[in-house]
C-alpha cells in the first residue's frame, strides 16, 4: 500500500500545478462552471489517465487549498463531489484516496479511442429536406402562400389549449379525441369518406403517415409499386423498410393501370402507392375508368392501396374527385395534411386505414414518438370546429385559382412553345414539357437568380434527366409571379 | 349498341326511384352533401355495381329531375360531375351514355371485397402508450407535476413565434437552430458536455431519439444489450429494428458491468441501451468504477453506448454525475428530453452522436416525420434564452426533493418492513422491495381505488413478476401524496 509521501499526486507537482492552472484559468469565464467542480472534474481526468493510480492517497485538503489558490471549503467540496462519484473512499485512519474499486489502468493514453464515428453506420438515404433560402422566390409546387396562414386565431387557440393543461402529460397516441372528430367530419363532407373518429390517426405531416403505413405493413423483400414521377421521399420511407420498389410509368392521365396490371401477373405486389386526385408531380387527375379498374386489380391480386391525397382542396374545376378511399376503404391506407392547407411548418398529417392496419400502425407510432402534440392537436380542433379552417381553404382556393391563371397567360406569352403544359385542374403548381433548353441547366441558371423551379430529375424513379419542369404558383402573389417569370426568362438567355 | 329505350338505367325504373329516393333520404341531414353530388354518386354507385353498363344511355335529364323531384339544374350538374369524373360521355348525335373505357363488369355483386382487414399485419409491438385517466392519483414514475408548467410564459412564446412565419415552412430536419444552440449551452453547464449547436438533433421526445438511433444503428440480427429491468419503450424501438436484445442484470449501483463483459466476451454488441443517471426503474446511480469499466469495454468491442440521461436535472443530492457522453463522447449516443423538466406533452427531445452517425439520424428523421415543429421549438428557444426553463428547474426540484422526503417519512411510518428502499438521490420516484404481499394483486386493488402505482412486472425484460413497487412522488402534492398513500394502504388491507 503506497504512504502518502510516497506518491504524491500530480496537482502538488510543479507540473501538476501547472497542468492545473491551465484548467482553471481555461474556464474562468462567467459561464464557467463552479470552481469545485472544475477541480473534480481535473482529478478525475487524471484518474481517467492513469495519472492518479487507484489506492493513491491524496494530499490534504489544506494543502491542495494552498496549491491551488483557492478556498479550502472549495477543496473539500470537490473531494465531497468525487466520493459521491466513487473516485475517492475516506477512511478516518487512513485519509482520502484513489477508490481502489476503480478498474486499474482503465485507460492507457496510448490507446486510441475508437468510438461510433468508427462504426460502420448502414447507409443514410439519400433524401434530405431542406429549408428554402431567405430571399428567394419558390415556384415549388406545393409551398403554399404562408403570409395568410391565421397565425392570430392559431395563437389564441393555442394559448387556450396549452391554458386548459389537460394535454400537457401523456396521452393518446392516435390523436387528440377532438381533432380525431373534426377531421372525420371534414373527411366526410369534403371527400364521401364514411368514417368516425376512430377510424382516424392523427400523424406528424403525411411523412408519418407514409413512415408509419410502411413500417406496419411491409417486410423486407415485399414488392412495392410506384408512380414512376412521383414523390420522393413517400419512396424513401416504402425503401427503409427493405421493400423492393418497381416503377409505373405514368401517362397524361395518370397512372398507367395496364402497365401495373402486367406487372402484378408477374411478381406478388404488396401494395401501391399512388397520388391520384393531382398526381405529383405532373396534376394529372386519374379518371374513372383506371380508378374502377385499380380498385379491382387492387381486390384480385390482394395488394393495398397507399393513396396520398396531399391536397384534394386546391381543385379548380368543379367538384374534387372521390378519393379511392370513398369506393374501396377495405383496401386503401389513406393519407391527408394539413400542409397545404394551412402550413407545412404545423407537421399536421392523419391516415385512414381498416383495422388491425390502425391498431398496428397507433402501436408502432407509439414506438416512434410515442404520441403527437396534443395540445397543438386541440387548437386546430378549434380552428376546424370555428370553420376557420373551411373559410380560409375558401379563401386561398379562389387565390390559387387566380394565381393559375395568371401563370399559365404570363407563361404561354413569355415561353410559347418552349414551354408546353395541360392546365392543372388543380394543386399548386403545373408541369410543362420544355422543348430546346436543357431543363437541368435552366433550373441551375435559374437558382443563381434566386428562382427555384424544379426540373423532371428530381420526380424520376431512376433519376435521369425528364424534359420537364414543375413551376409552383402558390407562395407567390401575381407581382411577385411576374417578376420571378422574368427572372426565369433571363436564365434561359443566358443558357 | 344499345339503343336508349332498350336499356332504361334503373332510376327510371319503379324500384330504381325507390331505391334512389331511399339515398336522398339519407342524407337529407344540414351536414350531407349537396343533392346534386349525392345524385352522381348514387349513378356511380350503381355503375360500380354493374347495374349501368358501358355504353349503356341515360335518361334525358328533365325526366331524372322528375322522377327524382328535384330541379333540373341539379341534374345537370351531377352529370357534369359525372362527366368530369370520366363515367359518363356525351356526344350531340347520341346524347349521354355510361363511358364505354370504364372496365366491364367492374365488379361482380356475388365478389366478396377482400381488403387490407384480411391482410397478414406484421405483429404490432405490444406496448401501447395510454393516457392516465381523470380523477386518478398518478403514483407513476416520471410524470412531473403539470400545474406548474409555466404556460402563459410558453404561449406568449408561441405566440411571437408564429407570428414571424419564419417557421411555417419547410425547414431544417436537425431542428431550430436557436433551440439547438440554446440547448448546446443547457447541456454544456450542467453536464459537462463540449458542444455545438451543429452537434445536437432536436427529436420529439426522447423516444424518437432512441428509434432513431436504433434505426441509424442497428440491423436485423445485431445484438444490443439492455438492463434486465428497464425501459420497455426503448426496448421496443431497438427490437423493431430486428436486433436481438439480450438483458444484464442490474443491481443497487446500476448496471452489473461485469455480467456485461462476460456477455462481450461471448458475443459480438452492437450497442448498450442504459440509463446511468438515474437507472429506469430503480433509481441506482451507476458509479465511477462501474462507469470507467464501460467506456473501456465499449472501446474494447466497439460497441455503442446508447445513454437514455431522461431526468437529469431533479438530482437532489449534490451535483448530478456528469453522464458517459462527456467522458467518452466518440462512444455515446446521448439522449434527453424536457418532457420531465416542462412537460411530456410538448414531445420535445435530443440526442448528441458523433458524425456520420448523425448525419444518418438527420437523414432518416427527414424520412419519419420530415421536421419537427419548429415554430414550438422557436417558443422554447425564448424560455432557455430568458432563463424561464432554469428558474422552472429550480423551483420544481426543490418541490420535489421536499415531495421524495415527505414520501420516503411517510411510507416508511405506514408500511415498515413491507416496503424497503434505498432513499433515491435523484428523479421522481422511488423504488421499493415489496414483502409479503401480491405486488400484482396490490397494483390492481390500488387501481380499483384510483391510485396508479407500477409493479416490478412492467419493467422486468421476461415480464415476470418482481417482488417490487415503483412510487412515483412527482405529479402531485403532500397533501395528495398523503391522501394517495392512504388509499394504497387500504387497498393492501383489502387483499
Amino acid at each position: 500500500m503506497p504512504q502518502k509521501t510516497d506518491h504524491k499526486p500530480r496537482a502538488r507537482t510543479g507540473s501538476g500545478e501547472a497542468r492545473w492552472g491551465h484548467a482553471l484559468a481555461l474556464d474562468a469565464t462567467p459561464q464557467a462552471q463552479p470552481l469545485y467542480v472544475q477541480i473534480a472534474e481535473a482529478i478525475s481526468a487524471d484518474v481517467r489517465r492513469g495519472v492518479l493510480r487507484p489506492g493513491q492517497a491524496l494530499p490534504g485538503s489544506r494543502s491542495l487549498a494552498r496549491d491551488l489558490g483557492v478556498h479550502r471549503n472549495t477543496v473539500l467540496a470537490a473531494l465531497r463531489e468525487l466520493e459521491k462519484q466513487g473516485f475517492l473512499m475516506t477512511e478516518p485512519a487512513r485519509g482520502t484516496r484513489i477508490s481502489e474499486q476503480l478498474p486499474v489502468q482503465p485507460l492507457a493514453p496510448s490507446v486510441r479511442a475508437r468510438g461510433l464515428a468508427d462504426f460502420p453506420v448502414p447507409r443514410a438515404p439519400s433524401f434530405r429536406v431542406m429549408a428554402t433560402p431567405p430571399g428567394h422566390f419558390t415556384l415549388l409546387g406545393g409551398v403554399p402562400d404562408l403570409r395568410h396562414v391565421p397565425t392570430a386565431a392559431l395563437a389564441r387557440a393555442y394559448r387556450r389549449a396549452l391554458g386548459r393543461r389537460a394535454n400537457l402529460g401523456y396521452g393518446d397516441p392516435a390523436g387528440s379525441a377532438a381533432l380525431r372528430a373534426g377531421l372525420a367530419t371534414m373527411l366526410a363532407r369534403t371527400r364521401g369518406l364514411a368514417l368516425t373518429s376512430d377510424d382516424l390517426v392523427v400523424t406528424r405531416g403525411s411523412q408519418m403517415a407514409l413512415d408509419l403505413v410502411a413500417r406496419a405493413l411491409l417486410r423486407p423483400g415485399d414488392v412495392v409499386a410506384v408512380e414512376g414521377l412521383g414523390y420522393r421521399p413517400a419512396w424513401e420511407a416504402l425503401r427503409a423498410t427493405g421493400a423492393q420498389l418497381v416503377p409505373v410509368p405514368v401517362d397524361e392521365h395518370g397512372l398507367q393501370v395496364d402497365r401495373l396490371a402486367a406487372l402484378a401477373e408477374r411478381v406478388p405486389l404488396r401494395a401501391l402507392y399512388l397520388t391520384p386526385h393531382h398526381q405529383y408531380p405532373s396534376t394529372a387527375v386519374l379518371g374513372a375508368p383506371r380508378r374502377l379498374q385499380l380498385i379491382a386489380l387492387a381486390r384480385q391480386h390482394r395488394f393495398a392501396l397507399i393513396e396520398d391525397d396531399y391536397d384534394h382542396e386546391f381543385h379548380y374545376e368543379g367538384r374534387p374527385i372521390l378519393p379511392l378511399a370513398a369506393r374501396a376503404p377495405e383496401s386503401v391506407a389513406y393519407v391527408g395534411t394539413l400542409s397545404k392547407v394551412l402550413a407545412p411548418g404545423l407537421r399536421l398529417g392523419w391516415l385512414v386505414a381498416p383495422s388491425p392496419l390502425r391498431e398496428a400502425i397507433i402501436a408502432r407510432r407509439s414506438v416512434v414518438d410515442r404520441q403527437g402534440d396534443l395540445v397543438l392537436e386541440e387548437a386546430l380542433a378549434e380552428l376546424l370546429d370555428e370553420g376557420e379552417v373551411a373559410r380560409h381553404v375558401l379563401r386561398m382556393r379562389g387565390l390559387y385559382e387566380q394565381r393559375r391563371d395568371f401563370m399559365v397567360e404570363r407563361l404561354r406569352e413569355i415561353f410559347g412553345e418552349t414551354l408546353s403544359f395541360t392546365v392543372p385542374r388543380g394543386g399548386m403548381a403545373l408541369w410543362a414539357r420544355v422543348r430546346g433548353v436543357d431543363v437541368d441547366r435552366w433550373a441551375e441558371a435559374a437558382a443563381s437568380r434566386k428562382v427555384l423551379v424544379q426540373p423532371g430529375r428530381l420526380f424520376s424513379f431512376d433519376r435521369r434527366a425528364r424534359p420537364f419542369l414543375r413551376l409552383g404558383y402558390g407562395a407567390h402573389d401575381e407581382t411577385e409571379l411576374a417578376r420571378a417569370i422574368a427572372l426565369l426568362n433571363q436564365a434561359r438567355h443566358s443558357l
